[in-house]
């Protein structure tokens, strides 16, 4: 079956989805529409159908999925415009700004009988892949606690992304990845208790920068941080487990694992600082540890849209669910509660 | 002058203190006492005079210093004792297990007249003197948050440290420096909120590690945290400044500093993941940064004693004073407090 997409906004990530749909058998685009005149012109010099308006586009009977990547605040709108349409809809994360509007938007998805999900597309990333296949394997343990960094020192993107109004700050674009693959790492597990604070370093409208400590009922505990002012990086994940330690350098699949062999150390010899002495932190001799590193996950963005068509087919429930992006967005609320009130603040019990 | 010190305890940290007194002048250890006949015996093979008992030590009126290196639960009792014996006292850390206990023994102080001190030795340590003259030039801009990590993977030491009623643990072992090093950046900066949380990987009875979130009310947050079941060590310091950040690896007094240069940095190009892409994340190439390593900074932990020798001369103020200290006491028990109920502990309004 063929399926042909059409584009609301066609801003940087529109540029992307355009040339990953070119990637995918059975999809193709008809067309784009943009309320920014040289965002038109530019895909006019690419050769790419432009609408006349958005009217224009959800008219076009021979469009069954639009694609909404404008800014944050209008998804809902032309989403539910577009369902409303006929038509099916792929929406770019944050999905929208509130749990209140979200809910419209499920609504207006069951109203029409129309399909909705949300670009959730770091789901893919073979660094959080890798992570989630390490636990799914047990091969540390028992966790205890994760540490999920990204690090960058550009500050915030100056366009509408600095613009409360229009869904900007770095909770809403990045958190959302990171917030998301942390509630997948624990399934059917309650995240219990959320303690965020933010940061406004370069940008007084919005967050430009956050950290999330994650307290799931299990016990582990998970650090979740956004940073725009590091201008050294931490690693992109740390992992700890009872048995080993894992850590993820950036965005690469490689996995470095240290596991304690087991072997009893005696005669440890103490790390002596310029005012002290410490046999609890002293390093472990190379021959009481094991380090290896991780074998590659390796993935495939082109599989988000076949699921897509599979799910408009029947074939395939949807990888990504609205009751999932629902829990991101409450989350993102949570994290923005406790960050104002400055408490924790109790998320699912 | 010449001040003669005698020992009540002789474990591992006594014996470090031996070592350092024999190179400071003017200060002689007259003997030790240990409730252990192994370590009285260890002692004696270092021909090290050995009391009968420590009312024996406490009675020798050439000792006007004695130092408390006993298991945490017991400073409290034998440093009252030894004021009551018209003896000076620098207690190990923890001074003590909890405020009220420490009230007793500041009011004891204060009642016999004898001076009281507590071995906060790793205000010496050169990697947080360094942190401490980098904030306190500026070099980064204003600060907006702070990492403070000690990692080991030994689980904590096997003897009365993994016991509750001494005092075991590692808020109580290494927190008690790590705090101390904390409420001494920001000088007249009230700490706010404490949001912690507790490990118990390898022990049920006692934390083997712990996080605390510290909000100050400049609005500068700073993590500290403790891990015993760390096979891989994140950096000692993490400091990120509106202007640049800084980074200490290991106990060293190597600080590696990254600051933008103020350039404008066009044409980015974006990092390209299995997944997505991101002009936000994206490194910043070599000529937008400057870096550095932070010239030498050396200390030198003899000052402790020859402080406290200036103090009963009548020569200088204690480096460490006990306001301080009974502030470290609280905010450790908030640590506890925080960690138990899940909660942000108001600490200083």
């Amino acid at each position: 079956m063929k399926h042909t997409l059409a584009m609301a906004g066609f801003g940087g990530m529109a540029g992307w989805h355009y040339d990953l749909i070119e990637r995918i058998d059975g999809l193709t685009v008809a067309g784009i529409w943009d309320v920014k005149p040289e965002r038109r012109e530019y895909a006019r010099s690419r050769n790419i159908h432009v609408y006349q308006s958005l009217e224009d586009l959800l008219a076009d009977q021979s469009v069954d999925l639009v694609l909404v990547a404008t800014p944050n605040d209008v998804h809902k709108s032309i989403a539910i415009q577009a369902m409303e349409a006929g038509k099916n809809v792929v929406s770019e994360k944050p999905v929208t700004l509130s749990s209140q509007d979200l809910r419209e938007m499920i609504q207006a998805s069951e109203r029409t009988g129309r399909f909705l999900t949300v670009h959730q597309n770091r789901r893919w990333d073979e660094d959080f892949l890798s992570v989630k296949k390490l636990l799914d394997e047990g091969r540390l343990g028992e966790i205890f606690r994760l540490e999920s960094r990204v690090h960058g020192s550009r500050g915030i993107p100056g366009d509408w992304r600095q613009e409360k109004e229009h869904g900007g700050g770095m909770v809403l674009d990045w958190g959302v990845h990171l917030l998301d693959q942390a509630l997948l790492l624990f399934p059917g597990v309650k995240l219990e208790t959320v303690y965020a604070t933010l940061t406004n370093v370069t940008n007084q409208l919005v967050d430009d920068g956050f950290t999330a400590d994650l307290g799931f009922a299990n016990g582990v505990h998970m650090l979740v941080e956004v940073g725009t002012s590091n201008f050294i990086s931490l690693p992109r994940w740390y992992v700890l487990g009872r048995d080993g330690t894992a850590m993820i350098e950036d965005w690469g699949r490689e996995v470095r694992i240290v596991r304690a062999l087991g072997t009893d150390e005696k005669d440890v010899v103490p790390v002596r600082t310029a005012a002290g002495l410490t046999k609890t932190m002293a390093p472990r001799r190379d021959d009481s540890i094991h380090s290896e590193e991780e074998p590659e996950v390796s993935s495939d963005i082109r599989e988000f849209y076949q699921n897509v068509m599979a799910v408009l087919e029947g074939r395939e429930e949807s990888r990504i669910k609205l009751d999932e992006a629902a829990r991101v967005m409450r989350l993102m609320e949570a994290v923005f509660q406790s960050a104002e009130e400055k408490r924790v603040v109790r998320f699912e019990e």
